[in-house]
């Protein structure tokens, strides 16, 4: 049963969001990933959110592009931790999507990652360390996963201007 | 009955937009206003949203401050026309506000005014002028209104240096 | 006769505009559209602003780029609803078309949509939702449309990695 | 006879637009200051920008604030030079005013100066600075200010710690 | 024991990040709070985040203006769950602060809340529910709290024009 | 001889800047084009600017991007009327340019263009209006072209979906 | 003699300005301040720049608002080490002198500090950590400064909510 | 033995950074370059900040993007001058970075150069001017390079009209 649920308002942020996924499975951590738009399926939205903790979710990541409701409001419906992943919209660059995020009013929360690929890949890691704190497995998997990414950067410290 | 529904986020937006309220009253167009907030009351809003249209609704103004989802959440929900006034916020001066209200995506529409007193205002007379289309009093309301500010501004045009 | 009237800056808007045209043919909604520019045919702006109402138009759609007054000049001319759509600008990414056309003063107004082609197809949706408001044969074309493309994200959840 | 024409949309410039007009009474030339609302008055802007030449006008000065349209529809109907001047805003400081009046688009011009007070004065000297081509009593005034300034610099360049 | 860790970079932010401290007090959370500077006491920033999971904490909350580095370089050092709360900046207004606390780079993440006092709030929210989902005391509080504030909204939406 | 100075930081922007000599060429203007660095070749600056208007140099028009000092500190040395072009920048798209060249203190003045081709443009329309208040030819050019511009748009206004 | 020299644009720049003064005053270093204007005193500046290396100064600092071109200016003149403090500016917050300053082309350079107060000190530690690259004493006092305000964190980190 | 010290928070930085060490080449100012991430090895940033000084490292150059806290983190490390390098972010244009970098508080500077190419370039200029206080041969290369791109401009300020 899947701990994380990944939703995004349309298909077309999937392969900024598919970031968080990756992060998930290379963490071991389950989830479900699927389209729910906050201003075309308003309803599903509601049923997701109010539903999500009974069937055993602890952590929702939504990522949406230009005025981006979708975190904020699946957050209205739950007592859940809920991360926002800001897509880079076409007009302004993300911007848009950061501060409708971001700006929460003061009660409702929405823990809010970078925009884009990196802030996905980073709702993934987060969730992942929210769950390692009861789960020994994915403890080790996150701790692995930092420890390998500082191997790497130390391993490939030289630089070289071209000839 | 009332034709035209003001909503807002919080008690906090209604010195903002008791402009709406305002200019309607002076335009002679009914309307009702409360606070339907949408990430602590996320029931009402669908509720308020869905049935807007059958109690005789013909236009509603929506305003909220930062992450301003308010009007698109409500755009949501009904085939009613939308419009949004960004309330000024205490850190970002309401870019946040605006860029949320505006940036909608294809499919869901809010028409956006104005950051602030005058956007509210505005937003109040554009929903007259809705109204006007199918209504003569209205309409007439609508053309004295836009007839007197022009007079105002003709009739006060000296500029003096002070002394 | 047409209800609706499109206006841009510029040919160089129609690539963006026509999505207003698209979505107003979708639902059934006639249209006219040309172009009318404030600062190069600022005599047909007035001309085409103050006979609107008189041809029988109901909404007026005016979508223009950089400093882009042409939206904001038609409502100084007209009691009509006036929409704006802020055309990308190659420069500063369409934030300046959107500030100049949605931060309009107190008495004159612009419901201003989002910067390029989402924001003229919902100009165009706006539109409609005004003329459903006494039009019963646009009111379910646009709740039809609002019904499908709900159906379109509901049948089209799933999301998978590559391989 | 006035060579120079201020023009400001609200009486509400007029604390910023003075500074243009003091610049000019400073620099001995005659001017004519009054309100023109682009947005308000658009029949009398159209007179005042058509007939501006033949009055004897060489130069006009264009004050506004957010959705700044007066200066770039006062240039639309005239051939003489417009400078435009970004009044403050209250929600955005002047960004708004400044991108609507700069980002005109190629075929109709406005020199553009600085938000508030200093563009207002500034205005003025390129006025003066214009006149002064062929008016040696005006290029003279104009030098003698610039040389007073940079007198008022060097006198005064002493710089001390507070106790 | 104290499960949530609240650091902030100087004693000036107090004023915004004790609105942490509020919230999680009023859900019977226990906190502890101090002044850990990235800056001016990069060693202990070090040993803080490095001995945090040992001690028993499993969320750290982080407020910080400008340059905003403390949120991130905590969670350089530790893998348990970083909420970054951007404080107003003197100069931008907090866009430096939520910029440089936001957009953290892959593999290492900060779950980053609005500007100012609301994100103060926001992030011992998130903190509680972060706790709650293991604490069915902490979920009661959390739950009650958000029905509250949704009573709130409810028993106080009526809105008066002053006469 | 010249009465139009266009100046410019670097070759690179001469691609924009030509839309300056291509308007004043199309308008029977002569100018003298060359690059001038402000912060490579600052003497030169000074002696092109100190000795413009005893070459006869009436207006001169100066484009730079970034950190854009040449159009400002060419008017520190002359009491000649300065256009400014922002040239787009790399990286912040010429709002850097915008800045640096608008923002001028009180006491020195540039007239400042749009951002890019269009600006410069327009900085060789405005030289051609100043010089045109008593040069007839010119003024008579002016006319006809901003006649023609307005042709074109009216002969042109068609608008067709693809089928 | 003095190895810095303070310079600023305005007598108004002072207020920020003396905080890098007296943050080299309480380093030990000797330095010189005064008004240099770009635009208003150009001859002086080039005179002040060109002579500085001669006079023995090491490091200049140079603070100014709005187009900011002092800084910048003053690099084009001399091949020692400018750095360049951006003065909070009326309209825009600083973030207009910020970028006239920092935004420099390749091959002349200012290294910028922060907008205001902080940034103004900073420059001149940055400064006397130039100096004392090669002075003991002027080391000393930095490390013992960067100790201080260590230690003085270190003993003020009690935080408590007010009753 | 190097003198400079140029680091990066990752190797994606190396094609902006290596201007850097271009510039020293070109300067004959010896320098090492590597990475050393602020997120992902904050131990050997540490490490590599507090023993730089004894190693007879007499600058640093730091570069990073997004949330860059690389070079305000060796700063608080080091007496030793620091430079930073924003480099272009793929979300904000490099407007992060830069905020991220340059708004140091009080205590801890960085002197910050432009976004990309043109600041790396210009941070081993600025090192270079750095080191020629005490070093002739450095100096003569930076007042030759400095004299030869003054040349360079000079020689080639021919611009035309292409036919």
């Amino acid at each position: 049963m899947s701990k994380v649920a990944i939703v995004m308002g349309s298909q077309s942020d999937w392969p900024t969001m598919q970031n968080a996924a990756l992060m998930l499975k290379q963490l071991g951590v389950e989830y479900d990933a699927q389209v729910v738009s906050a201003h075309r399926t308003p309803e599903l939205l509601t049923e997701f959110a109010v539903t999500a903790a009974d069937k055993g979710i602890e952590v929702i990541i939504a990522g949406a592009g230009g005025a981006a409701h979708l975190p904020g409001m699946i957050a209205a419906h739950t007592h859940l931790p809920v991360f926002g992943v800001p897509v880079k919209s076409r007009t302004l660059n993300g911007l848009d999507s950061l501060l409708s995020i971001v700006q929460m009013p003061k009660g409702v929360a929405v823990g809010t990652l970078a925009i884009g690929d990196a802030g996905a890949a980073n709702a993934g890691l987060m969730a992942a360390q929210i769950i390692a704190l009861h789960d020994e497995a994915v403890r080790s998997a996150v701790q692995d996963f930092r420890r390998s990414q500082t191997q790497k950067v130390l391993s490939n410290q030289k630089l070289e201007l071209p000839e």
